[in-house]
């Protein structure tokens, strides 16, 4: 008895006499469990939570404030708010007009979009938007990605009014999908796009729009409409005669400055209008440049006429019953899932930053409707592009009021100041564009998952290099289907540990984990980390009975006692279904053709259930299900070592009393 | 002092100065761990454990035993097995010859070919198989199956060798997918058809079989090529005029007599041959009666001319540049993997009776090799139909022996006896058929289902509906949809329950679970049951805070002391991603920012790994990383008594104090 005093030493200490049973779960009637799933599923922070017990009016108040959380914050409205929100709402549109002209030439669009884009949304967003630090306007990847799939369908230059009304009827579906998955609540589908995803593919599609803009910035007429790597260095080195150097020159001159500004700005967070103001400085710098030099005439191209006036509407240029009407309807669904991914992501993370909260499903509906707004008055895809938003919070913006003045400055100069941009240079857009993309390429996160875990870094590498060799499609669909993969795989192949003890405990934990952890003498006990299900449950199979044949091969080795018990722990089994069962069922059968006793430790309620209503649990019999893996190897091993055999518990009770 | 006792029983024992710390597991280099996952992944049976330390001679001859089963039992035949197979064989050919014309006749394929099916395959997999029961042959699901997607296509009667060579290319199809599946060790694709969808699948698939044979029961010479309940039933009742009673009398009749028989033998097993032979004899009684009554003239159609014969080569059959290849290639694929699904099944329910192992890749390159041998000798999909298997088990075979026997009736049917089958009615062929497919509607399995697991059995049925009312494709991608739902939704909404003291014991349960269990105060304890991914990284975020804020609430309602700590018990966490790393560090800060302290409880040997690599273990504090729950309640407990706020009120502090 000695061994065995040594290896459970708290033997004397905790009664074992008194075993512990293993509860069967209250039974739960099914349309309460089915309520109980459906609300875990599409409910899972309780929205309804404030509304209980409040009268009607107050309810009704609440349900408004949801839905237009300016109604919440509005009336808490101060002064002093409002000269941050002042401040940052300017710094922000001077970013914006020179990006949003330069994104509206990324998706092939007139540039004036873009100056539409940043004035309708952000109004919408401010109302219905529950981040504060959200800058709201068009976004890089989204424009490319437009361009890129619209641009499979229809020929940007030789239709383009056909194609700005594709643009239109994308968005527009862009926000009808980002809508619905906010009032329906489905917005854990976003969430299968993981943060390796998001970094791979961000990082690829900016990599793809720094390499457009050897364009601009080379001065080029003809460029590939293809966006990889491969064409593209091949269709600017087949030119290489004409290469504008006036546009080189002034173009690494704007990108030196452009840098210059972020690093100092980065060094001294102080200086954070340094870098915001930058872009529209260059703007200014390379529209007096030209307009005194006449460089448009000597090979450095320009924006030229903008219309005057603020945004248009669309109502008509919706077009459903076009023959393209499916490529709009895919390019608006995949648009809309990557824009509100990044635009949440961004949101979060400032969120995080001053410690508020943000509501996903409630951000859709507000990134839904102003893209639907959006699409109705001539602007494109809109989000939260991160170096708008990131401007904005060091700016010191305390509301989305900031929103409010950027669009106001961009309506005045809709309304007054578009003659200015017309000898602005394209190679300053390209400029801006290149230095703003080589911030998303975000290097240090890679190296991070490398280092943390293997499988995301090949997500990441897989969704960059997808999007650079091949195209932003063919990226998505490598990542997305790989942590699709990693998900099946998880559940295909479950991790089972043997588990030894902690010597002076009761506590059994991996052998692999804990070198101190000893096998115990006659037992074998397998941990099993992972639901069981119809895809795993032929695995286990293979699996336990190697673990067996290895575990019998030891002994052999070792000259110790045979074994004579597998302690199966269900620890970590969450769900089983009713493939699961009857692997346990065959596992049990396999173990009495090798002279083997099978028994249970810790199953959860709802395995417990299962086991019970499936009559499985008198297959394996009562006594043989334990509620821990120490009770479970202390009444083992008192039979190893007390008594020949049967009625575990009763004849161990026994003993002990 | 008592209550404290008996909530932390060994707190005198186990000194929590001392407490055991959280391992961090041993470094593995990287190539080692992608090599044991792969290993994992691929080789979960490590097939080549036998070959370990034995001579290169051995070694050969272990490949080719691997490969060709026959070589490793053939030396151990003897003769009282062969006169069991012998009588088993013959009394499976009895059955194959009637089966075998029916479902050539379902799959719109020539009679004759069911004949050819049972020759060369079985041969094939008596050398290959590793199934002692398994009984070779045509099987009706797949017939169906392959009449339904190729007959999308081509039209069987106006174009019949066009329609015959598509199927000997999708049975080739099918074979070289299977064969690949063995090699690669892919297997567990297979595995994703859970035993729900099997179930349903198949059972929606016997009676859209059932449903076509009032074609020929009926005497109907027009029927509809769809194959859902609607278009059946409105073929049928849209022409009344055309039934004929005297075949629908004799269907009746046959039908009659082979459930009478198949009654007799499930009641007494020792006249399985009743029901064996049954259908022979009706095929012979059937024949006789039209020869004599010359009923083929009065509306009893008859199966006409067979070729007399052994299977002719079809190498030259196969195309390969056909404007269909991808019809057939489609069907192939997934015909060949029904197929498999169905045989593997079968051969494994036996095996577990029978106390042997199947090796499930193995079978697969059997099922492969015999499918490409057929479709190069005029055969259509072969697998392992379950009523033969049956008969072939009841009759006592003990090897794959009895196949060949089988193959050798048929062999000798073919070179003589066809002739004899000119007069045999349709009617008879339906009604084996109708009687072979009642069989696999396994209505107690859906009922079982229902009992023990609503969503596997919503999954039966939509399958079921799927193919009934739909087609064979909908059902199947209905069913294997709802699994793959599962599997991620399980992914998206892991379970978190709280966790009380079970009184008396250092054990820690759920509280939904066990009813005894109690709350400890001060202290929140949290179970997650999954593993952490980006898919469920932000609803886990929400409903932690749901769970905090619940818990709140409950404290106001019952005065007890505020909350101080709260653990997370990561027992069940068995894998964890970046975005799952992201999400403890998130809720590091949303508890530190509502006064709480976060502490972690049994992390797994990649959990912890993880959170060390990434700092994360830093930033929670090495110290509240504990290696059980009852050891974080221990500190938890002794910190709020004896350092943390006293709260006077609380009897139990007062005690410990």
């Amino acid at each position: 008895m000695g061994n065995a005093d040594l290896m459970y030493p708290s033997s004397n200490n905790t009664n074992i006499g008194c075993a512990h049973r293993v509860a069967i779960p209250p039974p739960k009637p099914f349309f309460k469990s089915l309520k109980s799933s459906l609300m875990e599923t599409f409910f899972p922070d309780d929205p309804v939570r404030q509304f209980k017990n409040q009268p009607a009016s107050r309810r009704f108040v609440l349900g408004l404030q949801y839905f237009l959380p300016i109604l919440e914050w509005g009336p808490r409205y101060t002064f002093g708010y409002f000269k941050s929100d002042l401040i940052a709402g300017i710094t922000i549109a001077s970013l914006a007009i020179p990006q949003g002209i330069s994104y509206a030439k990324l998706a092939n669009l007139p540039p004036i979009l873009g100056l539409y884009s940043s004035f309708v949304p952000p109004l919408v967003y401010a109302m219905m938007g529950s981040s504060r630090d959200l800058a709201v306007g068009t976004v890089a990847v989204g424009s490319l990605l437009m361009a890129s799939m619209l641009g499979n369908e229809i020929n940007a230059s030789q239709n383009p009014k056909l194609y700005l009304h594709m643009a239109f009827t994308a968005t527009f579906f862009a926000g009808v999908l980002q809508a619905s998955l906010g009032l329906f609540r489905l917005g854990f589908i976003v969430d299968f796009l993981s943060h390796a995803t998001i970094v791979g593919f961000m990082g690829g599609a900016a990599t793809v729009v720094c390499l457009q803009q050897f364009k601009g910035i080379l001065g080029l007429e003809h460029f590939t409409h293809g966006t990889d790597l491969v064409s593209v260095f091949r269709s600017i080195f087949s030119q290489t005669h004409q290469w504008s150097w006036e546009s080189a020159v002034l173009g690494g001159c704007f990108i030196f400055f452009l840098l210059l500004t972020k690093h100092l700005s980065k060094r001294r967070p102080k200086l954070f209008w340094a870098s915001a103001m930058a872009p529209l400085l260059s703007v200014i710098l390379g529209s007096l440049l030209v307009y005194v030099t006449h460089a448009e005439k000597h090979g450095v191209q320009v924006i030229g006429y903008l219309k005057k006036g603020v945004n248009p509407p669309s109502f008509a240029n919706l077009t459903f019953d076009s023959p393209h009407l499916t490529t709009a309807f895919k390019t608006g669904i995949i648009v809309g899932v990557i824009a509100l991914a990044e635009g949440i992501a961004v949101g979060r993370s400032f969120a995080t930053f001053k410690n508020y909260h943000i509501d996903g499903n409630k951000e859709m509906i507000a990134f839904g409707m102003m893209n639907i707004a959006g699409s109705l008055t001539s602007c494109y895809l809109t989000a939260g592009p991160f170096s708008r938003s990131a401007v904005n919070f060091n700016a010191g913006c305390k509301t989305a009021v900031s929103n409010i003045v950027m669009a106001i400055a961009v309506m005045l100069t809709l309304l007054f100041l578009t003659p200015l941009f017309h000898y602005t240079p394209l190679v300053v857009l390209s400029s801006i564009i290149v230095v703003a993309m080589l911030g998303v390429i975000d290097y240090p996160a890679a190296i991070h998952l490398w280092k943390v875990d293997k499988f995301d870094f090949i997500i990441c590498i897989g969704a960059y290099f997808g999007v650079v060799l091949g195209s932003v499609e063919i990226g998505l669909g490598i990542a997305v289907s790989l942590s699709f993969i990693r998900v099946l795989l998880f559940v295909a192949r479950p991790r089972t540990y043997i588990l030894g003890n902690i010597p002076n405990s009761m506590i059994y934990r991996s052998l692999d984990h804990y070198s101190v952890a000893c096998f115990v003498p006659g037992i074998l006990i397998l941990r099993i980390d992972a639901p069981i299900y119809f895809s795993n449950a032929g695995y286990l199979r293979e699996r336990i009975s190697r673990w067996i044949n290895e575990e019998e091969d030891r002994i052999k080795a070792s000259g110790e006692n045979s074994l004579q018990y597998v302690i199966l722990d269900l620890g970590a089994v969450g769900s089983i279904d009713t493939s699961g069962i009857n692997l346990l069922e065959e596992v049990k059968r396999i173990t009495e053709r090798r002279g083997l006793k099978l028994v249970l430790a810790n199953p959860g309620s709802e395995v417990m259930m299962k086991l019970e209503k499936s009559k499985c649990a008198e297959i394996i019999g009562q006594d043989w299900i334990y509620i821990t893996v120490s009770e479970a190897v202390g009444a083992c091993s008192y039979m190893l070592h007390n008594v020949g055999k049967p009625n575990p518990k009763s004849g161990f009770e026994e003993s002990v009393v």
